[in-house]
């Protein structure tokens, strides 16, 4: 590819709206174009990136006997309400209908379409094990786009879909699936993403892995445990609290707190500390509003993922007004109203000597304890894990919280769909049974952005060799100079017969634009040909990570940068 | 890939429901699944036959410069109304709006996405000319879906959009273009794809070309001259009319034609033919229903496109009523009413001794002189041409009507959408103007179907090499036999080796039945290996269209598939 005719513009500043670098960095590589909110055009060295993460996710996917198909991104509302999810699911799923009036969704992820293809095929258990795929665009009517391409409404994603007659048959497939996912980050140049256990949330089904990119622009928290191989997406991590219960219990005694309201007034006014408190988190059923009073320990985060599972609905921030009969600021365990869900976090369990409200207006209690004032109270865990937090696998105080990207997911679905959709198989015992199901999702554009956010400088994407756009990029300095260009010219042509892919830049900029055009396009090679270098007959060989800075003598310059391309690959 | 645990299920009988062979053959061999109107999803097979077909696309799109790009599947219907086709398109451009009631459409093709995306790039003469072209999802709210994969409603397209300074540039590009597709179906297997002339429809633009694979059970009527090398489809070619007029004008005479209404009729009674008369074809105007009457000679057909084109508006048949002021059935040139568009075809330019209606209910008149009783009309070319008719180009009456399936089609697009989205750039002479545009579009699934079409018999696909599903079928005949399968799994193993693609079938079942789903699968080439053929040290290799049908020794059999494989490739 010449350079000149490369459709995109390329340019220095970084535009105002790109709150993360590579977002700033692919608007101002050419790489993409905005459409819409969280819509986006690509570019041909985007195209070229993706495609080359298509065909490596492809090849793992063969690789583990997948078999490519492809489903339709208009789907029929039918197969999604036999699933249940045209009902369960909210705004992200995107309704519409036809000319006939018929009601039609965009696929946001294929489980309904993955069981309607085999379901009339795999009625008999000899039919299985068995994966299918596709890699194919998908549109989630998201609220809040951001990040460039980390969250975006229309993205391409390899979606596959596993179907097992045993729970057993299942792991084994899950930990396959796990380790092709790990080779398709390795190959793709981000051997540090990690796998993390993560929260299932609308999918269903229970054990589920997150492949997380750890960096401070994710959107996700990890607790990762430094002693051990534990990890797990915040949302999901156990909450373990290991404080005893004081030897004697003071009494319950009301004292008057005027005008302290949060937690931490609270305490430093009583003179103790957070971890000696029960507070209150209000919360509101999205479906009725009925107010749901989750009790915490005072230091600790409430964990909303946790209390939506426990409670098997949407929840939002409650609002407290007047008529709610709770007491704003001075919400308490201790005869409060009826008609509220009480929830008890496990932190609290048996401990004593807690200050926590009243329910009066200006007033808290001293010496709560637990087992004496609190009686009945069924404990769970709907803590956030926190940062020195206990780890929930080695039980050592050694958990440390990261941000990270969500690169790829891994799910053991359960018979959730093919109970909800009746697709059955006939079992060697004769007896008629529900396949179980995994799913195994990357989307393909977020991983190129997560690539170029764990790989770039102040300049540019430094794309590692299997995904770049191009392997090579082929500068001649002064292509004015006919024995300059008669070289370069020479060198492109050589190196697209040996199979390498060249950018070419031959246009007469001067060195700035033409250096500050190649970080943008990030080959990880650059072969730079100018007057000064043919004099001493080389030409000079560098890489864009800039381990790399020689010359090469002009005889064997297209050997040297065929060893080094295969050695980077 | 061994056979089976391939997904999708093969069986004999024609489901009732598919009206051409190639549906009929891909529902039989577990190709696609319907999922909902025009809607399907697509198992193994299938995906690999459109994969080959969208790798051979893109090369040839890459051989004449084309940068693959990616745009939308849902785009801001902002776009769609900066162009006008938001209004101008009707229900087939499916529209909807998201969350925060933003209008939307799907892209059923992209001229604006594409001028949306290289506005802002391509501001200078020199950036031209230049090629951009994806492959992608696309989605028509198509009235009546039909055929199979041939009339569907979402299907994968390439789409291709150049930009030039010139129209001499413009059609320098269309030329590559065109030859290039030329390639695409020759390396698809169907060099018999022909292109025809045709009419540009809603793209806009003048000179554009139709690809079409001629088949009985095509949508489009082509005409073809047997004596030239014209081409068009019958909605774009010019009719010509070479009947004189008689040298002597007799009078015009009302008759009474009692319950004659259609011109076959009356010619019959007047004692005349159909091609000495002058019949009134009506269509009313679908934006207010004003009648258009169209005066055509009576043997030939209107063609319903050229009026559409002529008029620029769309138009449906007409419906006569009592308050028209139209005389159903007896409607002529002479007085007719005056609020009607009233449109003369040139095949009654300057004709004599006509019969036509008289606007009297039971009376016609004879003897009707266009240049003497229809003063001021004004001739144009609004008729079909028909088999037999006259060859625009050579002239000579050798016309040839065929049906054909269009499988491609290329435009010159001219400036529409960079003059209505304000796409401009500076020229070398300092002047602003209006880049060029040229599409280019090709449906991959609809190709697959259209050569599943020609190369198919009662049994299934003829598939050629390039897009094959698999390369080769390896028939392990009596797979019980552990010398069988030993040689059997051997083979599969040392040609998937070499590279070639193969699918396996191991199962032990009838010869009937392998046969039957080789004969579906469609691999061009077949190897079946016996107990009976491994006594004499044999491996029977056939090819599915059935002109090889040899015996080869055990020891020669992998270089001779992987010989044989190469020659079909």
């Amino acid at each position: 590819m010449k350079l000149d005719k490369l459709v995109g513009d390329r340019f220095k500043d970084r535009p105002s709206e790109c709150s993360v670098d590579s977002h700033a960095l692919m608007v101002r590589g050419g790489y993409c174009k905005y459409v819409a909110n969280g819509i986006f055009s690509s570019y041909m060295p985007l195209k070229r990136v993706t495609r080359k993460i298509e065909q490596i996710m492809r090849e793992e996917m063969d690789a583990i006997d997948g078999q490519e198909v492809q489903f339709p991104v208009v789907m029929p509302a039918s197969l999604w309400q036999e699933s249940g999810r045209y009902e369960s699911i909210g705004k992200e799923l995107m309704r519409f209908s036809d000319r006939n009036d018929s009601p039609l969704v965009l696929g946001m992820t294929h489980e309904e379409a993955a069981v309607h293809l085999v379901k009339d095929y795999a009625q008999s258990y000899a039919k299985y094990p068995f994966m299918i795929y596709q890699i194919q665009t998908k549109f989630r009517d998201e609220a809040r786009p951001r990040a460039g391409l980390i969250r975006v409404r229309e993205f391409t994603m390899k979606d596959a879909y596993s179907f097992h007659t045993s729970q057993e048959d299942l792991e084994k497939y899950y930990d396959r699936c796990y380790e092709a996912y790990e080779k398709i980050y390795a190959r793709c140049g981000v051997p540090e993403v990690i796998a993390v256990k993560s929260d299932s949330g609308m999918m269903g089904g229970s054990i589920s892995h997150e492949f997380m990119l750890l960096t401070p622009i994710g959107e996700d928290s990890i607790a990762i445990c430094t002693e051990c191989d534990y990890r797990a997406n915040v949302e999901a991590a156990d909450n373990i609290s290991d404080i005893e219960r004081d030897a004697v219990s003071n009494e319950l005694t009301m004292v008057h707190t005027p005008g302290k309201e949060s937690i931490e007034e609270v305490c430093e006014f009583l003179n103790t500390q957070a971890v000696n408190s029960c507070k209150a988190v209000i919360y509101q059923r999205n479906a009725d509003d009925k107010y749901i009073v989750l009790f915490i320990r005072g230091d600790l985060e409430a964990n909303e993922t946790k209390i939506t599972n426990f409670l098997g609905c949407d929840i939002h921030p409650g609002v407290v007004t007047e008529e709610s009969g709770l007491c704003a600021g001075f919400c308490g365990p201790v005869d409060i109203i009826k008609d509220a869900i009480v929830l008890f976090d496990s932190s609290l369990k048996g401990r004593n000597n807690l200050v926590c409200g009243a329910n009066k207006t200006e007033y808290h209690y001293t010496g709560l304890d637990m087992d004496r004032d609190v009686q009945g109270a069924d404990y769970h865990d709907f803590a956030k894990i926190q940062e020195g937090g206990i780890c929930p696998k080695c039980k050592k105080k050694a958990i440390k919280v990261s941000r990270g990207i969500e690169v790829g997911n891994i799910f053991q679905l359960g018979t959730k769909y093919t109970t909800s959709m009746d697709m059955t198989y006939l079992d060697s015992d004769g007896k008629t049974k529900h396949p179980i199901m995994g799913c195994y999702g990357i989307g393909v554009g977020r991983l190129a952005a997560a690539i170029c956010e764990a790989h770039h400088d102040d300049y540019g994407p430094i794309w590692p060799m299997a995904v770049a756009p191009w392997q090579v990029q082929l500068c001649a300095m002064r292509a004015d100079d006919p024995e300059v260009k008669a070289f370069a010219d020479n060198l492109y042509s050589e190196l697209l017969n040996k199979g390498i892919e060249v950018i070419y830049d031959d246009r007469q900029v001067s060195a700035g634009v033409m250096f500050s055009d190649a970080d943008l396009i990030g080959a990880p090679v650059r072969a730079i040909v100018s007057p000064r270098n043919l004099k001493e007959n080389v030409v000079e060989l560098t890489t864009r990570d800039k381990s790399l800075k020689t010359k090469v003598s002009t005889e064997n310059i297209v050997e040297e940068i065929v060893k080094l391309v295969k050695e980077m690959l």
